[in-house]
């Protein structure tokens, strides 16, 4: 067998990540242990949660050790499988290595994709994936928005924020969405069908907070956040009472920057607020709901699966800066081309 | 009848608040109108609180203009009811203007005070009053603690911090406190009977998390803050997965400084924290059953009720502003002594 390119850290970001923290590397393809299954990867995701990694002053979780591959979410072909519920053959996603060939020990994040149930395999990593799992429960059983209701989600145009806003959509919710430009903006409105869209671009703590407050102008009922930070501070103002937050992400603040100064926090109490945060995978025994009613919605013309995909493992550092960077609308794969 | 003297807004604070912003003065004793009951004042709560109503940089309620009477919890002998609830004679605990009579306009913080089930007056705006009853609701609904797990409260030699403290020890919780100053936290640990004491005075950011994170070496489960600001974000790395916060108060952001940076707050995702702000009065129609179980908690020996009482309605700026600086453990009260 060749050798298996993989992404890994070259060293420790400082500042903002650049592409060239990273590099595409050779080793060697690895053996299949007893309970793993090795894939050779059609997709990787590129995904903003992967900068939790990589470290930085602030050590929001252990970092890999600069020189070792990075880990993030794939989807591949089994090649060989010492696993008893993976067979040769089966298109798996799953948690491993972000390169050609990934060894998977299946987790509450490995699950067989059943093309019967995944129209396009870009969806598997996209809406009816991670993110699409990710926007439900995070949507549905935390922030938990009633029709005509007002819900707010930043990083609207996003993989897991496009799920979100189409989710409060489909539940008959009054939708805003922030995002970064005026093209991603009329996105969420003309595309996505929200009913307000706030530009974020340009815009301090005081000018976000208005904008937000005039786009909701019955107040904001529930916020699915991804983004942290400034935007999660600008919009408790505009918070009803008892208001339901989920913090889902907060991708303004893996990055370079000293953390935010939360000046709107006392909100929390004078509104009666409650913030949760979740991991997805506390609710692996509930995926097979989720995913059947993403589906569902996809079927009916409710949910839409943007996706940007780019060719090539060389590929993925300058796709992973540039989602930073806020470029691109929904998912962001990889897709790999393999040379045998 | 003579004069009312009431305390009332001088000046804007700029920075920490300084006694002279505040100002005693006469008044005329108001009128009683239809629905409202005129107190002459017993006690005046010195309450944090009410630091919140004076206005500042940030502003996170409307402030009371330059000149106006002060608000608060007061308790008081009705002197003139035209309400049909309250008849001359009794003794009420309401919120109305700081000083020696108030009109009060009865509402969910209102209610007469059974002497028979309030040993002690000065109860009756402590332990059995607001704010045993704010920590009564924060603590049991929504901080929630098990008998076993591990209660962090900050501000606990305070008067709703002392009485969470002792409630989670009578949950049977292994229970820390945070106050500042040695003499304090000999309080928290000999006094109160909890189980450790973390002093926060002398330290920063880091030193307080690694503090905090000394003192409860499995964790903390349950989390009361009345504090908010770096005392929060301090706590949020030795938090358990799934924890609980109750945001009670934010007694570090109501006066001078800039807002605090939150380094942690990503925790709150990677530990599925909930955060839940609350107001005591949407618990309105609980009250009688958290003061009976105040009351026999003070009946058996496991509620302490101290309290410092200091003499006159001149002391009140002075006496605000030492709750600001920490001095004192449990609740602060002004004792009136009425000229006639």
């Amino acid at each position: 067998m060749h050798a298996n390119r993989i992404v890994s850290l070259r060293r420790r970001p400082s500042g903002h990540l650049a592409a060239d923290d990273l590099a595409v590397i050779d080793t060697p393809v690895p053996e299949v242990a007893d309970g793993t299954v090795l894939l050779r990867n059609l997709y990787l995701s590129v995904d903003p949660g992967v900068r939790n990694l990589l470290g930085s002053d602030k050590g929001h979780m252990p970092a890999v050790p600069v020189g070792s591959a990075l880990t993030g979410s794939v989807l591949g072909t089994v090649v060989a499988s010492r696993h008893p519920d993976y067979a040769e053959g089966d298109t798996v996603q799953g948690r491993g290595t972000l390169g050609e060939y990934s060894l998977i020990t299946p987790g509450p994040l490995t699950w067989t994709v059943d093309p019967a149930l995944c129209p396009d395999l870009t969806m598997a990593q996209g809406v009816l994936g991670v993110p699409g799992l990710t926007a439900w429960f995070g949507l549905l059983e935390l922030a938990r928005p009633l029709a005509g209701e007002t819900v707010l989600v930043s990083s609207a145009a996003g993989a897991v924020g496009s799920v979100a806003a189409q989710l409060a959509k489909a539940q008959g919710c009054r939708t805003v969405g922030i995002a970064g430009g005026t093209a991603k903006c009329a996105y969420l409105r003309e595309e996505l069908g929200l009913d307000a869209a706030v530009d974020h671009h340009g815009k301090g703590p005081d000018e976000l907070a208005a904008a937000i407050g005039a786009a909701c102008p019955n107040g904001i009922d529930a916020f699915f956040d991804n983004v942290g930070g400034m935007t999660l501070d600008s919009a408790l103002p505009a918070m009803n009472k008892g208001g339901r937050i989920s913090l889902c992400g907060m991708i303004s603040q893996y990055d370079a920057g000293p953390a935010h100064r939360f000046e709107h926090l006392f909100q929390a109490i004078a509104k009666c607020l409650t913030l949760r945060g979740f991991l997805l995978f506390d609710f692996v025994d509930r995926y097979a709901e989720a995913a059947s009613g993403l589906l569902s919605l996809v079927q009916h013309g409710k949910l839409r699966a943007d996706c940007t995909v780019v060719d090539g493992i060389e590929a993925f550092p300058d796709a992973l800066c540039r989602v930073f960077s806020g470029a691109g609308t929904g998912k962001t794969l990889v897709k790999l081309q393999h040379r045998n």
